[in-house]
């Protein structure tokens, strides 16, 4: 899909928004929702996501909502940071299919990173489906530190 | 550089703001800077900062400071998206040294991307020196379409 095109509201995070997907909480607020990838490119990969608006990606998002979702991304960051203790850590978001965008619902992405470890990124969903067990383990961790 | 550390005042971006050294601007407003990447990793590459926030990275930054920046980021992908006609757009923003970042004053870049490009990322400062002309005329390009 490329930039443009419109809203779809059974995308997997509008899905996930309605409660009829589970997804591994981080953390929620009025405006806002924080979960783990269920397909990680690197441990205590997340993606952070608006709760209101229809935004598909940059060019669209308000700058409330946007405002309110880096806040967000900042938050998580820092518990993910207190959490997993990486070594550095990256964000990312993508607008369009030919940037990397699978999904049509803004999203930003968290990535701790480690020494040592590759810094680029994959296509979203190249990844293998993570552990269910293993990966609400680690959301209870990250939970914590909030 | 680590996630811990200090604010170095003599950073090339801090320089930038001072007026020390010279840069491709793309767009100003009272708090931030929108600049071409000198050593770009596609065609287009900017990046934005803060021009008050002494942060080195998210998770110091002020939410208002990583507002602004945001809606910054917003705007200045808007333009290269009229002046280029990219496929897609990658927003990246990369926090201590595992994870890419090489100047410790916080930044987010935009990489305008084609079908058929590559979707990673090098580390910053990766790339070649561009020709100053040929950036200074894409430069120029984008400042129209604000």
């Amino acid at each position: 899909m490329s930039l443009d095109g419109t809203y779809d509201d059974a995308n997997i995070f509008a899905l996930i928004l309605q409660g009829k997907i589970p997804s591994m909480k981080l953390y929620e607020d009025d405006t806002t929702f924080a979960f783990l990838d269920i397909m990680p490119q690197t441990r205590g990969h997340a993606l952070v996501i608006s709760k209101w608006s229809k935004a598909r990606n940059l060019l669209e998002i308000e700058d409330e909502a946007l405002a309110q979702v880096m806040a967000t991304t900042k938050k998580v960051a820092t518990a993910i940071r207190k959490a997993l203790n990486p070594d550095g850590i990256q964000i990312a978001q993508f607008n369009g299919a030919p940037a990397g965008q699978t999904i049509f619902h803004l999203h930003v992405h968290i990535l701790p990173r480690w020494e040592g470890d590759p810094k680029g990124f994959a296509a979203h969903g190249a990844g293998a489906m993570a552990d269910k067990d293993a990966l609400q383990v680690l959301a209870e961790e990250i939970r914590a530190q909030f």
